[in-house]
Order: structure tokens, then sequence, then C-alpha cells
């Protein structure tokens, strides 16, 4: 493969992707797809693979202390801010071998390119894994950039628990990480000038369109609720009907309560979805005593993702109430729809006309360490394409091809950012 | 406590009765209530208990090659048959600590109260334990007494899996059975006179009307069966609603089909429960792609039974075509209704008036192993009171007076079939 003539287009080789791809869907637990949970041996593993990937082109790596790990490679200005790149290395349970790990493989990808082509940028390049995107295990997401944003701290990573009772403190102790000095880990926003994340789109706008590059604009909120169901538990056979508390016969009328507010015109475009439901003591012969399940609200309005949200619960204690069962409602966790900068974006659109690819502006329905980010560094999105739309499925697909052309359009970014950038006080924000 | 005037009526002590149960119900895995399931060591040891409070009152005790335990004292006739008495000793997860288990404890206790009157039955008395009532583990209720009643054999113990994926006969042999000799378990009809099974009612007939003592006329029938709902697993937050097949919503709508029809005045006593539901792969950001849930069907009419079981498929093949999503369906079990010899209800009602008890006739909406002995011997059964109706549930209660009380009207009606029965051909049945 050889460099184009532009100076900004870095020659990208399919085979390396190809290869760290492979090498870290191996990393995962028995079953389908990827199972690659948040504060896990395996997820260590996906970062000591990237810091290994990283070193040898000079880099410096080092993992903070809730699990990031970021690879430098100083800049010929030492005193210019950090241009960034990077996403996250874990997985949903049974999820796919792409989504956030592909922002990964791109900038290590974009590290060798840079080293291959003896461009060196003016800025310091920061490379980032980020710790626990999905909000799968401890149901927040996006914790590693959350503390680096200053959104989440130490008080919050004892709180956490997963389904087995976990502390999100006590996940990240028994992998040597140390969320007592999550503090440590926060990001000045001095020291950085700019941030952009490549993704999969985990949707089907690319695909339908016949375009291989998005340009996020704006990124979907995401208020996530567990409702706690309590009915009588009784047998199935002695129990007339009339005489029912049923929590699942309850919890089975607020799943399509679910979908009929999301389904009404009055909120289009939001997504409201019932993904986890454990019912108990969930046995043939017993009438359900209780069920627990999580409710994930998504919007790229903000007012209307948090009325939608009181709008169900509200609704669901009515159910609740005529039904003679109990319900009990908790915040799990809630975050904004974010705006992009538009000078970021503009960037990601001249790059990758720079490399020749089409592209489209859209929104993100999916949640991102970069909505985190942009407390404390301006921040772009490039989405590549995903396959029927799937993502958090071993369906989950998006082609090297694909994946190469995204990491070109990721690098033409970075170094029209190193480019134009200034010193110091960079641009107003 | 002293005996009464009436020969059949026998002295029973409450505190052997409590001491039974307190020490079953210590036999449990960690967590609410007693969990106690099929074919487990906790199961054998509750059988090791009742061996060794038989066997130093001069009964032969032998444990079959499927786990039913069998305690038999000899007769003073030894040509005459056997008249027997027994429940079973394992429990639902999280269930309670009287469901069978008093049965059993009856059964000790009638066995302490003969050897303390110094009576001395012509028949063979044969007190038995059956293994694997519930249906919770494999789906199939009654496994111990419907291999003794010849409705199950080896080759089903082998088919018949628990959710890890065990089967029945790896199981039995885990715990020192023998599967394979199912077949030597069988019983003879030619041995047997007569069994009564004294259990709790499970249901709030008797406590709503106040009486100690219920006369079961008809036991309900339960069709059980599985359903696995495909959908399509994606990210919840890049899916918009009308692209998605969600596996749960689907079978949210199944479960509310199952209440609709169940409440459907056409169906009168008709008692349809999901009670179990496990969602895959069940994560807060993931759109379900697949939910498997277990469908009981009881009713004390065969007809109606069956037709309802058959209706809800029907209708849930439909709602599945109309949502885009798979459904397969698997019959997991299925029980008659059973109407009892109106004889041995005679003698049952007759011993409740020797014992001065106030009593109903009334069905039993529950399985019971009786219900499978009806193939190989003449079967009643005596209820004793819930409180609130509850079972299969920690918060299942009946008092030890109450259950005292059951047992003197169970002793007195042994009593009463001993003293009937002839020998040889007994009775045309």
């Amino acid at each position: 493969m050889t460099t184009t003539e532009n100076p900004l287009v870095l020659a990208v080789d399919q085979d390396r992707i190809a290869a760290d791809l492979d090498h870290l869907a191996s990393l995962t637990e028995p079953g389908p797809g990827v199972s690659r949970l948040a504060f896990t041996e395996l997820e260590r593993q996906a970062h000591e693979y990237f810091a290994a990937t990283l070193r040898p082109l000079g880099y410096r790596v080092w993992t903070d202390t809730v699990g990031n790990t970021i690879a430098e490679l100083e800049g010929t200005d030492p005193g210019a801010p950090a241009i960034g790149t990077g996403s996250h290395l874990d997985s949903v349970p049974s999820g796919g071998r792409f989504d956030g790990i592909v922002g990964v493989a791109a900038g290590m990808e974009v590290a060798r390119a840079l080293a291959d082509s003896g461009v060196r940028p003016r800025h310091r390049l920061r490379v980032v894994a980020f710790a626990a995107e999905e909000g799968a295990r401890f149901g927040q997401a996006c914790t590693g950039s959350r503390v680096v944003a200053g959104l989440t701290d130490a008080a919050d990573l004892d709180r956490l628990r997963d389904a087995a009772g976990t502390s999100m403190a006590e996940a990240m102790r028994s992998v040597g990480l140390a969320p007592e000095r999550a503090s440590e880990a926060r990001w000045a926003a001095e020291e950085w000038a700019a941030f952009i994340e490549l993704h999969i789109e985990q949707g089907k706008v690319l695909e339908s369109l016949d375009l291989p590059i998005g340009v996020v604009d704006v990124i979907s909120g995401s208020t996530r609720l567990e409702f706690t169901v309590t009915g009588l538990a009784s047998h199935t056979g002695g129990t007339p009907m009339h005489l029912r508390a049923d929590a699942l016969a309850a919890a089975a009328e607020l799943v399509l309560l679910a979908e009929e507010i999301a389904t009404d015109s009055r909120h289009h475009g939001t997504r409201l979805t019932v993904g986890r439901l454990d019912v108990s003591p969930n046995s043939l012969t017993t009438i359900p005593g209780a069920v627990v399940f999580g409710l994930d609200v998504r919007d790229v309005d903000s007012a209307r993702q948090r009325e939608t949200a009181a709008e169900f619960t509200a609704r669901a204690h009515a159910v609740a109430a005529r039904r003679g069962v109990g319900l009990r409602d908790r915040l799990l966790a809630d975050t904004s729809p974010v705006v992009l900068p538009s000078w970021i974006q503009d960037e990601i659109t001249r790059a990758a006309r720079d490399c020749g690819s089409a592209y489209r502006v859209m929104p993100s329905g999916a949640s991102h360490d970069s909505q985190m980010l942009t407390r404390v560094v301006p921040v772009g999105m490039v989405f590549v394409p995903s396959r029927d739309g799937l993502s958090h499925t071993p369906a989950e697909w998006t082609s090297v091809p694909e994946i190469a052309e995204g990491t070109r359009v990721l690098a033409a970014t970075l170094l029209r950012l190193d480019a134009a950038a200034s010193t110091g006080e960079e641009r107003a924000r």
C-alpha cells in the first residue's frame, strides 16, 4: 500500500486492523459473540494488548486509577495541548466484536500509519482506551470517561453494584485499580485541544444510504430506570385468578406500556426499551412474586427524554395500583443529549473530502464516551456503517475495508486539527 | 396426651410433628424459605431422616431405583395387600416448609401413634416418601409417583433436562440412584388395597369456611408448555422502534394473553400462569433477542384444560406472526384431572366424624402424587388449611394443631380401611 498525494491522507493497512480485531475478539468469555465485561481480567487483557502495540512505536503508555489506558506521542511543540482519539474495549454480554473496539483499533492503526509516514504532529497525540463504557454490568455507562470528565467520583463507584451485589469499586480493586483515587484520573481542560472518536453507527442510516462515513452532530441522551414489581408468590394450581397478585403479569403490562409510549406519534424518535427483566422465584408452578426490570429511555431532545421517563413512571404506578401490586422505581443513570461543536464537524467533513469519502451529518442514537468528554475537551465523532443496523449482538458487523476508510478519515481529521489548532488558548470554546 | 374412647382415633403428639417439621425445614439451600430441589443431596438427606425415624419402630425401609423411600410395617395377615400413606419431601425454589412435607410428617406420626397405642393393623402399612414431586427443576411433576404408576420410564428420565442442561437421569445418578432400572420401581396393583395422602390445601377454601379438613373428590390436571420467542437483539439506542423485533415485548403480550384467556368467563375455573420467564441476553442496553417462558394450564375439566392450552398456543402464534418474531412451542408435561373413588371419600368422611372434625368435600387445584397413584391403587386425599391460601412461597403456613388434626383423621381413615378391606380381591375397583 502506498501513501496518496495529499499529505493529510495516510496509508492504512487493512491486514493490521484485521489482526487487531481478531486478537481482541479472542479475549472473551465462552458463549456466543464477545462477552468482555467492565472491570474483568478480560477487559484488562485487551488494555494490555493496546499498550503492548503502542509502546514499540515510541508512545508513553499509562493506565489511570480507574482503568483508562492512555498512550501519548510527544509532539514537536512540547507546550501544545493534546489531540486525542480512542474508544472503549469492554462489551455487553454476548455482544459484537466492533462496538468501541474499532475506535481503539483505528487509533492503533493511525499510530502505525503515522510512524510509517514519518509525519510527526506538532501537538502531543493521545490514543485512549476507555474502561467500562458499557452500562450492562453496573447500570451506569461510560464510567471511565465520566471519571476523566469529573462526572463520577469515588463515592459513586462505591455505590453502583452489579446483579451479584459486587460494587464497581470492588470489581475495580479485584483487577488492580484504585477507585478511591478516582479523582487523580480527571483530565484538565487546558491539556486538551480536541478529541475524535471513531465508532460503528449501531443503526441503519449509513447502510441504507450506501455511505461510508457519518459525521455526528448530536448524541442521544439516556435515562435508565430500574423498576421492582412486588406481587404475591403462590401456587399456580391452588390460587384462583381473581385472588392473584402476579408480578409478571403486571410487569408484562409495563413492557407493553413502554412500547406504546415510544410508538406514540407525540414521541417521535424517542426509544424506550426493557432489555433486562428478572422473575422471582422463576418457577413453572409458582405465580411470580417479584419482577425487577430495567428501562432505557433515549432521545436527542433533552426535555422529551426526561418527560417521557416521567410519563412512563407515573403511568406504571397507576397500572401497579390498579393491579394491587407494589412498585418501586429507582434512577440508575441519566445522561443528557449533547450537541457536538460545529467547528469539529467541519474539520471532519473536510477530512472526508480529502479522502474522497462520501459522508452525511447525522445524530447518534447510542451513548458514547465522547458524550462525557465534551465537559473537558471539544469532541467530534466519525461513524462507520453497521450491517443491518445491528449492535450489542454477535451478529454485529462492519467490514475491514469500511473500518479502514473510517480510519483514513480519522487520521486526516487529526492531522487537520494538528495543523489548524493554535497553541495556548486554542480557540474560543 | 391420652387416647380417646374410640379405638380408631389415635393420640398424636404435636411436639413430635413440630420437631420433624423443624428438622426438615433446616435441610435447605441458603436463601428465603425452603429450597430442596428434586434429586439433590438435600432431598436425599430428608429421605434419610424419614428412614431413620421409621426403622426403630420396626419398619423395613428401602429406597427404590428412582429415589422413593418406602417404610413397611408387616401386617397381622401376611397375605393381605398394603394400605399406604405418604407424600413428598422435595420443594420448589424458595418454597415453604409444608407442601408435601406435612404428608410425610403425618405418616411418621401415624407410625409412632400406632406404636404407642399397641394397635397392629391386619394389612401391611406402608409409609412412602416420594421423590421429585415438584416439576420446578425438570418441568415434569410427580416423577417418583409417575414411575411407580408406570407413567414415566427410563427413556423419559434421559430426555427431561433442567435449565442447566442436566438430564433427570444424570441428576439421579449423581445422588446414587439407578434411573436405567426405573422399571424395577413399578408397583403391582395386586399388592395394594388403598393409599391416602394428607396435604396442605394450597388454596383458601378451608380457611374461608373455617373448616379443618378437606376431602378431595377431584384433582386438577395440568398441561405445561414451554415457548421460545426469537426476535433480533440489537442496540437500544441505535435501533428505531419500527425496525425492532423485540422478543420481550412479544412475550409480554403472551403473558397478558394467558391472563386474558384465564379470566374469560368461558374458562371459569381454568388457571393459566407464566411462572418462569428468561430473557436473553438480558442486558439493559440490548433489545431482547430471545425469551423462553413456561406456561402452566390447570383445570378439573380434562377437555377444557387441553382446549385452553391449544387456544393459547394458536393465538400465541398469531401474535408472533403479527410482530415478526419466531415462536416455538414444546409440551413439557400433560396430566389429566382425576376423580377419586367415592368409597374412599366415604371412609375419610366417616373418619372425620370419628374424630369430631368438620370437613368439606372439595376439588384440588394443585397436582399431587395421588393423581399418578390412581393408576395402580385406589386413592384418597385429606387436606388441611393453608393460611391465606399461600403455597410455593416462604409465607406458606399451616399450624401444628391443624396438622395434628389432619393426622388424626388420616390415622382413623387408615384404621377404617384396615378394618373394612377384605383380603384377596378386596373390592371391585
